[in-house]
């Protein structure tokens, strides 16, 4: 690589800043996505999985082609709260983020049913709440947005989700709100969509969204973000 | 499953028709994405890739949820002209499509430098005629879209590519004019690109788009396709 001074001077002004905008998306499987996690990379489509974190990145990347975005995926399949708490500082703490982006909740629920999981709604805003507390205390600045938990009635998710899914829903709402934290509510957008096309064609067996599910959310996203 | 006629109607008018309008993505490496080559579903987003398709089926399954898409992408990774020729009645003719892509040519130009390929700019338009010929054969109605092949000026493309690659960019204008195909200038709109960010930004090694470069490409076939 040529030194910065003896670049034309459009090009270094249209590098990404070092110190530009860090984005990162943490939750379970519906924002793991499939992504490659031996690859640490910011903005690496394989590290970004194939769902709506790819779908965000990339539209932002393309919109902003000067905002030194930075975007990482650290979903993890199968996590509730408390794995998150457990990885936080490595994963997501370390990164200094500017902008933290959270979906967490459907598994809280759903390892109940048949995992032996025990948590209470109880257990999972507390659990919540103190890794949200944990993050401003760290990262006083940071941009959250909390995406609110939802399911589609279809597959895996029927009359045993309720109304406790429902609670949990009313509970990341409460977490966002006490956080400060930008919330999307995702349930009610998806109930809306169920008027164009069935629960299956948004999310196939009630819990992960199908590439069209994605694309609701990404948008969505940007609409919270700013982005 | 219940019946059709069990179904509330909103249900079943919702549903993508059986014969809906079948999209079917064609090229080499920059189509592929990444795609898990053993799933040929349509719409599912590992069989989609990280790229391009991915993005545009995404956006598009949610802006027409009652349109019947059903998105295919089989792009191979270091596919020319004739590799495509070989495997079109499995791979394209056979899937019916009503609207077929194709993005085909960097590497008709690239294994002359370091695979020892030795095809012409003439063999390139012949090929890619009788290719197109055959298609319009095979599926009289088929809505041809063919994307100009392209690279940014960095990594791996170097003055050995010019003028030989804007040739077969003129090569394959031609070859879509005479197919009554709509030609998606990228060229163009990655030289503009350039402007606000530079050519790494798009296509870290000249030839393979990152997520942004992905998104433009998307942005760029979703108004030529209308979808």
């Amino acid at each position: 690589m040529a030194a910065a001074s003896q670049l034309p001077i459009g090009a270094v002004t249209n590098q990404a800043p070092a110190n530009g905008t860090v984005v990162l998306f943490q939750g379970d499987s519906i924002t793991d996505a499939g992504r490659n996690r031996a690859s640490a990379d910011a903005n690496s489509a394989g590290a970004l999985g194939n769902g709506y974190p790819l779908l965000v990145a990339s539209a932002a990347l393309a919109a902003r082609a000067t905002g030194g975005l930075r975007f990482y995926n650290r979903g993890i399949s199968g996590n509730k709260v408390p794995d998150l708490q457990q990885r936080w500082t490595t994963d997501t703490i370390d990164l200094k983020p500017d902008v933290l982006s959270i979906l967490i909740g459907v598994n809280d629920f759903w390892h109940k049913l048949d995992h032996g999981y025990t948590g209470t709604v109880q257990d999972y805003e507390q659990q919540y709440n103190a890794l949200l507390d944990g993050t401003r205390q760290a990262l006083p600045r940071v941009q959250l947005i909390v995406l609110e938990p939802f399911v589609l009635r279809c597959g895996a998710v029927d009359a045993r989700w309720f109304p406790e899914f429902d609670e949990r829903r009313a509970a990341a709402a409460r977490v966002a709100a006490r956080a400060r934290a930008s919330f999307v509510p995702l349930q009610t957008v998806f109930n809306q969509h169920t008027h164009s096309a069935p629960p299956e064609y948004w999310a196939a067996d009630g819990v992960h969204p199908t590439p069209a599910g994605h694309a609701v959310i990404a948008e969505q996203w940007r609409r919270a973000a700013h982005l």
